[in-house]
């Protein structure tokens, strides 16, 4: 007889405010006999911190551990090949939950497919097994919201844009932009203040530090420590309110 | 002594399916006496339809009904006057019960922030009283989770565009994107699908109509009956797969 299969359930658990979390969200974690997390070596990680008080004793943890590594690697060591066989591997640890017959929900702060590590598993095996996608807020409208920042009007246009960008690249992107959204600063924040700043929107432009978190910080975008902005930070520049 | 006045709460109830709303949400609006939501005359709107089952009999509901109009009315008259005076109009009736004291929550389909009405109350109160937001599951992300679509990779940008726009400004802006989702389709979807032919990225596009509703439709892009497209439909050309 033919073993009923699990199901990938790629479980968005919002920003960082644990009652950020969806009805459905919630729902489907007490349902799920096993719950996945990526997170780094020794951190306990935001996603499963936001839902650690909802985790019932009978059901088994699956910490996805991030290999320690940098960007810069000897040859023929490269960082893109070691993070994708680190995806290999835990997508062939969570199969083997699903082949078993057990559903897997891998939890994902903000949303599943908006710049989450769960699409790296999907890919894999959304292919070979049912997968279900449940959506949750994404930080930048955590973000907003703790910025009392109208985002987009009407018919504006948003870009959301990675800090990692080159200087010029990001220039150019922000400078045809009626808003934007600048996620993943960390140690982009000079770079991305200094783009800001020759483009006039310096004044425009709010931050915001680990927003709806409980440690939560707003700060004037001139007053940053520009080296201490963490990886979980945002800039957002709002479209220009509508007068009408 | 001074009355203590009611507190704004925008309230993003999300996409349609109602169990995509979050615990702080649904918390937020049984404990406010007043709830407020925009809709078309004779309609009972999307964002009400979502919480209506959470109601009790105690509450005061306020709709905001819209003026029935069209985008061409004759001098003096123009479309952006007329709704700029709806919403000054809709603003008064709510600080009627914020000076009385009473909290009200402002329901918004999606997120309120995320091109939503809600904006332009906050804009006329939220200087004037406390209010404060709750960031929704926005339709952007609902559409990509039953697409099954992963929507950004890495660093790539998301550009979200409204198909409002003209033909060219269109063209351009998704020739530049690296992922990019097309919302407020309905009578400009043909444009928006034949400016995806002339890019070559009408075979990656995706199409959906009110995503995670119950009437959710998903029909292949060459297949949409051009004239029949909703305003709650989006297209999605999601991010290029990371192949590492």
């Amino acid at each position: 007889m033919m073993q009923q299969r699990g199901r990938l359930i790629g479980l968005g658990v919002g920003p960082g405010d644990p009652e950020l979390i969806t009805l459905k969200a919630l729902r489907l974690l007490r349902e799920s006999p096993v719950v996945g997390y990526f997170v780094a070596k020794g951190k306990k990680g935001n996603a499963f911190g936001i839902i650690e008080m909802h985790l019932q004793e009978t059901q088994t943890l699956m910490p996805l551990v991030y290999p320690v590594t940098t960007e810069v690697l000897p040859a023929p060591l490269s960082y893109e090949q070691v993070i994708a066989d680190f995806y290999d591997t835990a997508a062939e640890q969570v199969a083997v939950h699903l082949d078993a017959g057990r559903d897997v929900a891998v939890i994902c702060e903000g949303d599943p497919f908006f710049y989450g590590s769960y699409m790296y598993l999907h890919d894999r095996l959304a292919e070979r097994y049912d997968a279900e996608v449940i959506p949750g807020v994404c930080s930048m409208l955590g973000g907003a919201s703790v910025l009392g920042a109208p985002l987009v009007y009407r018919n504006q246009s948003l870009s959301v844009l990675s800090g990692v960008l080159p200087h010029d690249e990001l220039k150019r992107r922000l400078a045809d932009a009626d808003a934007a959204v600048i996620m993943k600063l960390g140690r982009n924040f000079p770079k991305v203040r200094q783009v800001l700043g020759e483009l006039g929107l310096d004044g425009r432009a709010l931050y915001v530090e680990r927003a709806t978190m409980a440690n939560q910080k707003i700060v004037p975008l001139d007053e940053v420590e520009p080296m201490s902005s963490p990886y979980f930070s945002l800039i957002i520049v709002p479209g220009e309110r509508w007068q009408g």
